[in-house]
């Protein structure tokens, strides 16, 4: 990208609030250059001229750069080869109708080394409320680690609670992490994360479509989740209340055609009631383990192991067998027509399981009468 | 029901394992008594003499009589005016096929006074593990204290945990609980329930479809699940373990074309993986409250009301209110202009949208400038 192309993306991505797809399909049309001499100058398009009047006189592209290259970031705009495409194409293009702001971002902001491109092939959304409880917490923990072990990204957003917790797991177990923000680069929010947000820099993705010193607002981060949602394979939430952004992101990962998870809690906790609304009523995936979620983020067939299942030896009984050997009391003998009356069966149906379960280690005989090999419990 | 007839039922409950379809033919074609004559003649199809060689001649029908008599209960066949006929038409007759003893039962054996239909008609099983937490018992207790408020019977076995809980806090609310026994009506299991199935016979229904004297086996646990779902609208499964008689009952409640919801819990909480497997594979429907069950097993229309959700004076505003209102900082003030840049929309367009705020009394005005009404917290 040349200084002019820079100059003109950055003009661009402050002159109209994201998205804007008049403004994308003018840029479309004409390249970034002559696409921002067009809105300073006014021109073209009424509506265009309309959503960036506030602005359009207003350029610290210069400025912006400057403050991108000190925090040693880059733009990446569509040209770019790690734009994620293939996870963009969701948005269905300038043309999606529908939900409003269903649009790809026209540039983003980014901090760290890893391509976007990469990232998003395979990669899952953690979020959740900012009022963790400390099972949140614990889950949120639980599954971003076994993501990380599982080479899944984990995205979220950069807000306290879930989204936190989720990034520094990550973090400590060595996963890639990555928090889209819904402000500038340079604005850390909420304050207390910047020593986080300084860390996922370094080893993550830091992604935001606003430019430096854009502060966040309620618009903004509705509009940012979208991104969250569309540049992971599923979104899990792990804890919600009953109205939260955990929610939106859900809404918009669904809008996406992407999968959504929700991971079960107590259903006396406020902070699990979004979660449960999520399963009952919006098809939600019951997420309990991280597994779960390469099952629905990963490649075709990396399925969820079966839990194990404790066994014991009475598994393997055909169900003549198990009722004779639950007709023997737990320590007296009996007779085999005793044995018959009490189960049911008629008296030489029983001797061949009991012979089975005395070849099995279960029952003993001795003089025609018959026992447990051991003693039952309970 | 004459004494002979009930000496006849009495005997035919006892002669075969129950469920036996072959049995329940015969007495359908001839009649109880006559059916009980060609069984302790040994006559008849070879097949039935085979089921009954064990016990033919083991005739205890006055002794279990007398001890039924003395306990205060009955025999209930399906030739009472409350045996629960509609709700037993799901197990689709003698003729069934596909599950094995997916057939209904013979005889009843019953302390209490509400008809069994009567009950069946608006009733939810309550089940789950016998070692449950407390976050499973207080669910429960809820749960079964809501549908008793909602005159829907609670239906359960009779084992420690979920089971007794509800039981015990369906009677709390003066509700009807309904214990379904794998044992005789005189075989208290387990014996530290005694005094719970005492209760429970005097409020509501103890219900077995053994003959006095038997002795529960895993055999019989298993057979008498059929019951607790056939008599339920709904299986709800509380706490679980990864293999579980709960599940057993669930699957039944399936078969038999029943809903099937299960609670979900912590998924740290090894008593809630069972649960989670029923959400997660078996198409449970995710129960939170009792009016959900209600929702389940209730007449049509009776739909849980929605969760009440926290409401803001925001929640009215128009896309644009909200983002002119959002522009404005905490506490200083702006102009018109200056919240256009803010915000991103055309001048002239912020000045209908902050009128609009100040009827609402969210914003305030003062010679050409504007701040929120009340500083923002957060």
């Amino acid at each position: 990208m040349t200084d002019p192309e820079a100059r003109a993306w950055a003009y661009l991505s402050r002159v109209a609030e994201p998205p804007c797809p008049a403004l994308a399909e003018l840029v479309d049309r004409v390249g970034a250059v002559e696409a921002a001499e067009v809105i300073r100058r006014g021109d073209g398009d009424p509506q265009l001229v309309k959503f960036t009047a506030a602005r359009r006189e207003w350029d610290c592209a210069a400025t912006d750069l400057e403050v991108l290259a000190r925090l040693g970031g880059r733009l990446v705009t569509a040209h770019d080869p790690d734009w994620p495409l293939l996870a963009f194409t969701a948005f269905g293009g300038w043309n999606a109708k529908g939900r409003p702001d269903g649009h790809p971002p026209l540039v983003l902001w980014v901090i760290g080394e890893i391509g976007l491109d990469e990232v998003a092939a395979r990669a899952a959304a953690i979020v959740g409320t900012r009022a963790a409880s400390s099972y949140g917490e614990h889950v949120t923990a639980e599954l971003a680690t076994g993501l990380a072990a599982r080479d899944v990204a984990v995205v979220s957003g950069g807000a306290y609670g879930i989204d936190g917790v989720a990034h520094r797991a990550t973090l400590a177990a060595e996963g890639v992490t990555v928090a889209v923000l819904a402000s500038g680069l340079d604005v850390c929010y909420p304050s207390g994360h910047a020593g986080l947000l300084r860390r996922i820099a370094e080893q993550g993705l830091l992604i935001t479509e606003y430019p430096p010193g854009s502060r966040p607002s309620r618009h903004r981060f509705l509009t940012r989740n979208r991104l969250v949602a569309a540049l992971s394979g599923a979104t899990v939430v792990v804890e919600a209340g009953v109205r939260s952004g955990a929610a939106n992101t859900a809404s918009w990962a669904r809008a996406l055609g992407r999968s959504v998870g929700a991971v079960p809690g107590p259903v006396t906790s406020a902070t699990s009631v979004g979660c449960h609304v999520l399963l009952r009523e919006h098809g939600a995936h019951v997420v309990t383990r991280a597994e779960e979620i390469v099952e629905l983020v990963g490649r075709c067939g990396e399925l969820a192991p079966e839990l194990p299942r404790p066994s014991s030896p009475l598994d393997e009984l055909s169900d003549a067998e198990r009722r004779v050997y639950e007709a023997l009391p737990a320590r007296a003998e009996r007779t085999a027509d005793q044995i018959a009356v009490i189960c049911g069966l008629p008296p030489h149906e029983v001797l061949a399981p009991l012979s089975m379960l005395e070849l099995a280690g279960l029952v003993v005989s001795r003089h025609g009468r018959w026992k447990l090999a051991r003693p039952r419990q309970g």
